[in-house]
C-alpha cells in the first residue's frame, strides 16, 4: 500500500506538473510524428491555404478564427486582441499548467508577405510539395513511409510564419498523445500584421498588459542559422533611415557649357555618402557610438562559439572580399550605417550631358543596444552641419539657395526603432538553450542578437520579459518572395523543438 | 575726260569686288530689310514650317530641294552631297565673285531636334508668332508699321539652325537690291544631320574636298552670348565619355544581416567618383593634364576682355557658389570631368533595405585642345588600376568576382572627339571680328573656345582653313527643347551680321 501510495505520489507529481529533469521528450515526440506524418502535413496545408495578407481584413479574420478554434480543441482559453475596431486581431491563448511555476509566452504571427512576384512555381496559396531545390518537382504523399525530410512544401508563409504555429499544434498533440505534461504555462500571442510592420501591436500589448504577460517571451519567427544548426538570438537591432537630397542650378544645364563652373549635383552626393562612411563600412560621424552598450564576456563568448560559416558564404555570394568584422555576426553589436540607394542624373535621352537639378540617397542606420534614433539624428545633423550642410525640411525656395553654398533636404524615415537584448547568460534564456539542446542533442549557437532590425524592443520593453529568438524555417526558405516553401524535415525538427519548450524548460 | 576716267575706273574697281574699306553695309540692309520685314518674316516661316527631323529621309530631301531652289534663284551653283544613297544629303551653293580672293565657307544645319516634348505652345512646325516671354501671347503681323523686334517667332529650327539659312538669303536679297557687291567667293554648306551627330559629314567632305575648301570656315551654330553681345570663338572642346559598373554580391542582400561585412555597390560607386574629381571641379587622375595646350596671350586676352556675367547668372540659376575658375570661360581651355549619372539601389517595395548587386556611374570628360580621347582613356585605366580596380569590359563570371577585390566594368562611349581651336589672333578671324564690329558698331566678345563639343574638328582638319563661330539666336532660344524660338530682332540684326561677313569681309 506503501508503495502503491508513493508511486501514486510520484505519478501525482508528474501529473501535475512535467519535470525539468525529466528526459527530453523528444523521443516520444518523434515516435508519434512518424505514425502521423501524413495528418500533420495535411493539417499545415490546410492552414497554409488560407491566404493571408494583412491588408486583407477578411481573410485574416477568417485565419484568426480558425487558429483560435485550432487551439480552443486542445483546450485553450482564446481572445482576439484587437488594438481598435477593423484592424488585424492578435490572437491570444492560454493554457495553464496546474502547479507549474513558470509562464512562457510564444509569438509568432500568422500573416503573410504580399504575394504579387512573378514566378512562383505553383499558386501561393496553394501549397504543394515538391522535391528539393534545383529540381522542385511536383510530387505526392505516398500512402505509406515517411515522407522524405528534404521534400518541401511550397506556399506564401510556410516558413515566415505559420511553421512555429504548427509546430506549437502538432507539439501539444504529440505530448498529449504520449501522456506528457506541459512543464510551464502556456500563452500563445500570434500577431496577424508583423509583415505590415506592426502597427498596432504595441498598443496591443499596452491595452492587455497583464493577460500577456510571462516570465519569457519565446519570439518564433525568421530562418535558421547558415550552418543548419540550431541557435537562440537575444534580440535585434534597431534602425534609423534617411534620406538626403541635395541641390545644383535651378534647371538642368549643359554640362559642356557649366560643367567647370556649376556645383554638380551628382557629385555632390557622392560627397555625402562618402563624408558619412568609408568604403569599407567604417562609420565617419563623431560621437555616432557614444551610446553604445559594450559587448559583455558572454556576447564575445557566444560569437566566438559560432560555427565558421564566411569561406563557403563568400564563395556563395560571388565576393573577393568582405569588409568589417573578419566574422559576420561580430557586426552585430555595433552600429551599421547602409547606403541602401543613390540617384543622380537621368536617362532620359535629352538629359544625358546635364548638369541635374537635384541627386539623392536613401540610408539606413543599424542601432546597436543603447542607441536611440533621437541622438543618431542629432550627431549625424551636427556633422553634416559641420562639414558646411544647411540642413532643410523642404525643398528651398530661391532666397534659401541663393544663401546657402551646400544645401540638403534630410527626410528622416517614420519607423524607427531601438536594438533588444537579452543577455543569453541570464536564467531564462539559458533553460531555452539548455531545452533545446536536449532536444537537438548539442550546443545550440547563441547569438547575442541578429542584425536586422523589428519594432519588437518597445512591445518587449512593456513586457518587462527577457525575450529569445528561437527559428525552425530552413535558410533558404525564400522568406518575402516567391516560392517561399518549408523543409519537411525542418517541420519535424521544430515540433520537437516546441515540445521540448513546453515539457523540458524550467529555471 | 581723265577726271571721269578716274572715276570710272573707281566705278569698276568697286563693281568688282566690295573693297575691304569701304563703310559697312549695315545701313542699306537695314534700310532694305525695314521696307521688306512682312516678305521676310512669310520666307522663314515657310522654311520653318517644314518638318526637318533627319531621320525622316523624305522630310529631309525636302528641305534639300527647296533650300536649293531658293539658292538657285540667287544665282547660286548648288549640288547635294551625299555620302552614300539614302543618307541626309549636305546642300552645297556656290556663288562666285569676280576679282574676290578670299573664299568663304559658311557652315547651318537645316535639320533639327525632334520634336516629341510636351508643354508646345503651338505645334513645333505651325510657326506662330508670340509676344516676348512670359506672355508668349499668339499675335499676328501688323498689316503696316516695323515688327516688334521683342516678339518671337514659334518653332523647331527658329534658333538651331535655319536662323543663319534665312539670315544669309535675306543678306544676299538686301545687297543685291542696293547695289552692293560680296568681297568673297561664297560657298555654302548647309548639312541635313547634325542633330544625329554628323555621322556622315566626315565622309562627305572627304569626298568632296575640293569643292568644299575654301580660306576660311564660318560656323554659323549656337545661341549669343548671355550678355547679349556679338561674339566669335575659335572652337570647342573634345567629348570622351564613359560608364562604370561596380559589382557587389551576386544576389540582394538583406542590409541589417550583412551590411558590415559584403561590400556595398553604392558606396563603391560614391567612393570611385570622388576618388576621380573633387566636389570643387578639380580631376585628380595623374596626368590628365599632360596634353594640354597652354592658353596663349591673345587665348587670356579674350577672356579677360569678355563681359562679366557671373553674378547675373549666379543669380538666375539659383546658386549659392560656384566651382572652379572665378569666370565661366575661364575653364574652357581645360578639361573638365562631369558626372553625368550615379544609379545604385533600388526603389522597388520590397528593395529598399537591400544591397545591391551592383550600382553604375555615367561620366563625361570635356576636353581642352591637344587633348586625345586615347590618352584621357589611357591614364584613366592606369589610375583606377592603380586605385586597386580591375577592369573588365562584360559582366564578370564567378571566378573572376572571386579574385578580384574591386571590379569595374569600364565602358566608353563611341562619339568621342577631340577640340578644335583656331587661334583668333589669326588674319582671318580678326576679319571676322573688325566685320561683325563694324556691324554692330562695338568691339565683339572673342571667345577662344565654347565650352560644349562638336564632332567638327575632324572636319576642320580636313579643310584645313581656319573656323570661326558666329551666332544670332537669342540666348534663350529653348533649343533642343519645346518652345524654339527666335526673337524677331535677332533676326534682322543676324541679316546684317551676315551681309557684312559677305561684303564686308577681308584679309
Amino acid at each position: 500500500m506503501r508503495r502503491f501510495k508513493a508511486i501514486m505520489m510520484a505519478a501525482a507529481c508528474c501529473a501535475m506538473a512535467g519535470s525539468a529533469s525529466a528526459a527530453s521528450p523528444s523521443a516520444e515526440v518523434r515516435t508519434w510524428r512518424q505514425a502521423h506524418e501524413r495528418e500533420i502535413l495535411a493539417d499545415f496545408s490546410k492552414l497554409l491555404a488560407m491566404p493571408n495578407v494583412a491588408t486583407n481584413l477578411p481573410d485574416v479574420e477568417r485565419n484568426a478564427a480558425y487558429i483560435s478554434g485550432l487551439l480552443e480543441t486542445r483546450g485553450f482559453k482564446t481572445r482576439l486582441l484587437r488594438a481598435s475596431p477593423g484592424t488585424p486581431p492578435s490572437v491570444f491563448a492560454e493554457l495553464r499548467t496546474p502547479g507549474a511555476k513558470r509562464t512562457v509566452v510564444f509569438y509568432a504571427h500568422y500573416d503573410g508577405q504580399p504575394v504579387a512576384q512573378k514566378g512562383w512555381l505553383n499558386p501561393p496559396f496553394q501549397p504543394t510539395l515538391r522535391t528539393a531545390p534545383p529540381e522542385d518537382k511536383e510530387v505526392t504523399v505516398p500512402a505509406q513511409g515517411p515522407i522524405n525530410p528534404d521534400w518541401r512544401i511550397y506556399a506564401r508563409s510556410a516558413g515566415d510564419d505559420k511553421a512555429p504555429i504548427q509546430a506549437m499544434i502538432s507539439a501539444l498533440d504529440a505530448l498529449k498523445a504520449r501522456g506528457i505534461k506541459p512543464s510551464v504555462n502556456i500563452k500563445l500571442l500570434y500577431e496577424g500584421e508583423e509583415e505590415q510592420g506592426s502597427p498596432n501591436f504595441g498598443r496591443i500589448i499596452a491595452q492587455n498588459l497583464e493577460l500577456v504577460r510571462g516570465d519569457l517571451l519565446i519570439f518564433g519567427d525568421g530562418p535558421m542559422h547558415q550552418s543548419g544548426k540550431q541557435l537562440i538570438s537575444g534580440g535585434n537591432r534597431g534602425i534609423a533611415g534617411f534620406t538626403a537630397m541635395v541641390y545644383g542650378p535651378n534647371k538642368p544645364l549643359h554640362d559642356g557649357h557649366y560643367g567647370s563652373w556649376v556645383p554638380s549635383p551628382s557629385v555632390m552626393i557622392a560627397d555625402l555618402v562618402m563624408s558619412l562612411r568609408t568604403e569599407d563600412g567604417r562609420i565617419l560621424i563623431p560621437g555616432i557610438a557614444d551610446e553604445v552598450t559594450p559587448a559583455t564576456a558572454a556576447d564575445k563568448a557566444g560569437l566566438a562559439a559560432m560555427p565558421p560559416v564566411e569561406e563557403d558564404l563568400k564563395k556563395a555570394l560571388g565576393l573577393g572580399r568582405t569588409i568589417g568584422p573578419k566574422r559576420l555576426a561580430d557586426g552585430y553589436l555595433s552600429p551599421t550605417l547602409n547606403v541602401r540607394a543613390i540617384h543622380a542624373g537621368d536617362d532620359g535621352p535629352n538629359a544625358a550631358n546635364a548638369i541635374a537639378t537635384e541627386a539623392s540617397a536613401s540610408f539606413d542606420f543599424r542601432l546597436a543596444p543603447g542607441q536611440t534614433p533621437a541622438r543618431i539624428r542629432k550627431v549625424t545633423e551636427a556633422y553634416l552641419t559641420s562639414k558646411g550642410w544647411f540642413i532643410v525640411r523642404d525643398t528651398p525656395d530661391a532666397a534659401t539657395r541663393l544663401a546657402h553654398p551646400k544645401i540638403v533636404r534630410l527626410a528622416w524615415d517614420e519607423g524607427s526603432s531601438i536594438a533588444t537584448k537579452t543577455p543569453l547568460e541570464t536564467p531564462a534564456a539559458q533553460a531555452v538553450a539548455k531545452s533545446i539542446g536536449r532536444t537537438v542533442g548539442y550546443d545550440v549557437i547563441q547569438l547575442p542578437i541578429v542584425g536586422g532590425s523589428s519594432g519588437f524592443a518597445e512591445i518587449v520593453n512593456q513586457l518587462k520579459a527577457p525575450m529569445v529568438t528561437v527559428s525552425i524555417a530552413n535558410y533558404d526558405d525564400n522568406q518575402h518572395a516567391r516560392n517561399e516553401n518549408l523543409r519537411i524535415g525542418n517541420l519535424w525538427d521544430g515540433i520537437e523543438v516546441y515540445a521540448g519548450l513546453v515539457a523540458d524548460l524550467d529555471w
